[in-house]
């Protein structure tokens, strides 16, 4: 696709820059619309010259951004904008569009933790946010740039992608917020309205059409080639610099103490890639000195990376999903793969999968500790409970469990597992209601049972 | 119900214990099984004595309170525990049951305020949280004080309620943190998996019985007579010390400045009586000057006080509430009316109602901006819009409106509504998917329609 130049007005722009992220040459402006290098077609990514950032120490850095959490001038109350200088330093406060995403609890799993035998257990619940998932991080992002480029006069009209989860959704919300169109690409007739109501609510233009999701990739590759609509699918690397910032926000809340494991769900490694970025430039600017190991968790049923970590990231290897839990991570070909790469192999890291059957049960058990996690969050706990158990992870270790989204946008999942309906689950944390007589003596009778009074 | 006596190990607890709320004689200490005054029957509220709390001034607990937004060091992250001098300061760390509840987006409605008239708006999130809803923030209180109460040797086993809703959810996700078990009773054959289904992933015992909801009130007076089982429900008054905290909040993140008005959905009345209560102690201790008028937004459908209201207050009015979709709110006999209607009568408040018409078109409204409301935020935004269009909140007016839960618990209201299939809704802001084929000029023309392009 062209690049289309943009104004530049501040000197920050020209020290961050879109990149390829496979080396070639070329430098363009974030607010460009511009998705992969012009010359290899590889993806982006955005830049940061180091020198501008050196300017302030380590420790001036840390004091800036735990002096911003959660305070009320705009835009700093943010987890993203609390990081502005290290996310886009070019834009105008007046473009920022935020909804306080970000500052998520890191949930100290003390029950948890020492019921699977590694008690410095925490869990990010990037999911209570404000559209229910971590990709709240990455819209802010992409959303505040595209208001920029409209402000300052670009062709663009309307953001786009193509999605039916909480991509979507999150893109929905913050367009709706800033006052910008919206449009969704769905195959249709294979989507209900409930999967789809965040973007319907939200006002997106949601337009379902007569192809599968490839056709509908498709279809918006030939409809934004004039540049008018801006594409936020995964390809689009801006959002990647809102992602980063959880993991300089698990670290600030741990008072810049760096966790020795973090286990993330994975699918198109946009994530992984982001967490990786993150702590990338807290070691450049001194404000750590190791980087923790990153362990990817895949579904079984699709686990493309998981394949190509086994044969020593020799090749990289794509698959056609099958049907999993983990809905959203359900791709057959990771479109950060390049990155994902260097973010394992950079941090002497792991790639793990589980089966439906265990990722089932660790959720369903996380949830007895007062969580309430969705699938994706079980892959990484079921991933977790498997290191440990092989050893790898250690009792003493401080880990990190990435929690992707907030269990509420998947009463259907856990609705089939206390019932005991999902195909190739065993559900043995099923904890269905129990049926008794309006009788006070029958009910203290079940109550001391159940009490061991 | 009998009071049992917990040792007393600080003076924190002689200055805050329980009081009749209608005046009579008697202090009960907050560790004691206690629901309601023994002598007159009514409800009790926790008292902090003045005089401990005006050793700092106002400026110092300010300072202090500001300093503690979403720090890392426990349990001061939490908005609730933030503030643990004015909520329950005998209470040990080490027995303080937190999720970082509070600290909760005071989001600014730019879109939507514009669009009614009043660009000073502001939507407290208080759904956003672990839970989804507001009730988070009073049961860290009650688990906690539990949980010491269990600590120092109480008879007490377990923590119960009657609910089918967000207190359920809420009650069993926060004793699930703490180990501790939870009861859970509601109506055989009237309630899915769906609505239960947080209080069975989190572990409670869930029972089920052949009667109707005040059948199994009347139960759980049975069952919870020998003060093993804590009783969780609306009467007990330990929830709203939790509660008070949103008002104080909200003037803490808008620097200690007051908003004009503050517009709360209501059912049973504790959460405007716990709102002004925050408020009234902020005026006792001089960090405000004045009082926010309050407005109790209620369901037209079950409407006792806004019946009460409109007879000045001179009798309570109760009713048979009818179905409403903003069930959460779905009272006839609200438990907290006296507290309430205090608290009108002391901001100079106003009780207003909205239909199920009105409630359904003020949330699809302000979704179309950005939020994902649900009934409950409904009916307080069509209130809004009715007190705009009267004259009585004008433009220049800094008003905030209380978010009590996340849409996505309520999926299947903004389901019907798009789908334009809720009884007695005309659905004027329905926004369904639009099918087209697979062919990019249709696409584009689409697009180029809906755009203006």
């Amino acid at each position: 696709m062209s690049s289309v130049a943009e104004p530049q007005t501040d000197t920050a722009s020209q020290t961050v820059y879109f990149r390829c992220v496979s080396g070639c040459t070329g430098k363009f402006s974030i607010y460009d619309v511009i998705y992969t290098c012009p010359t290899c077609g590889s993806l982006l990514e955005v830049h940061h010259e180091r020198e501008p950032l050196q300017k302030k120490n380590a420790y001036q850095w840390q004091q800036l951004f735990d002096s911003r959490a959660s305070v009320s001038s705009w835009p700093y109350g943010s987890g993203v904008w609390g990081m502005r200088e290290w996310v886009i330093p070019s834009l105008a406060d007046e473009n920022v569009v935020s909804m306080f995403e970000g500052n998520t609890n890191l949930f100290w799993a003390e029950r948890l933790g020492k019921q699977l035998g590694v008690p410095d257990l925490w869990i990010k619940l990037c999911g209570n946010s404000h559209t229910g998932s971590f990709k709240d991080l990455g819209m802010t992002v992409l959303v505040s740039v595209v208001k920029q480029m409209m402000a300052r006069g670009s062709s663009v009209k309307a953001v786009a992608c193509a999605s039916t989860g909480d991509t979507s959704a999150a893109l929905s919300a913050y367009a709706a917020y800033a006052g910008i169109p919206a449009i969704i690409f769905l195959p249709a007739g294979k989507v209900s309205t409930a999967q789809l109501i965040q973007p319907v609510a939200n006002g997106a233009h949601v337009l379902a059409l007569d192809t599968d999701f490839d056709g509908c990739m498709k279809i918006v590759q030939e409809v934004t080639k004039d540049n008018s609509i801006y594409l936020a699918n995964s390809m689009n690397s801006l959002r990647i610099e809102g992602q980063k910032t959880v993991g300089i926000e698990i670290v600030r809340q741990f008072e810049w103490e760096v966790p020795d494991w973090i286990v993330i769900p994975v699918g198109n490694l946009g994530n992984i890639s982001a967490l990786h970025k993150g702590f990338q430039l807290m070691m450049d600017l001194g404000l750590i000195n190791r980087m923790p190991r990153l362990v990817a968790a895949q579904a079984e049923r699709a686990n493309p990376f998981y394949q190509s970590y086994k044969n020593g990231f020799k090749d990289k290897v794509s698959v056609t999903a099958s049907d999993t839990l983990a809905n959203a991570i359900r791709i057959g070909d990771p479109i950060s793969y390049v990155k994902a790469v260097k973010a394992v192999e950079e941090t002497d890291g792991i790639v793990e999968q589980a089966s439906e059957n265990e990722l089932a049960a660790a959720a369903a058990h996380a949830d007895l500790t007062g969580m309430f996690t969705c699938p994706h969050t079980g892959v990484a706990l079921a991933v977790l409970a498997k290191l440990i158990k092989r050893g790898v992870i250690k009792s003493s270790d401080k880990t990190v469990v990435i929690s992707t989204a907030h269990g509420l946008k998947f009463t259907d999942f856990k609705v089939g597992y206390h019932e005991s309906s999902l195909e190739g689950v065993t559900s043995e944390f099923a904890n269905p209601a129990t049926h008794l007589p309006a009788d006070a003596s029958a009910v203290k009778d079940e109550i001391a049972k159940r009490l061991n009074l």
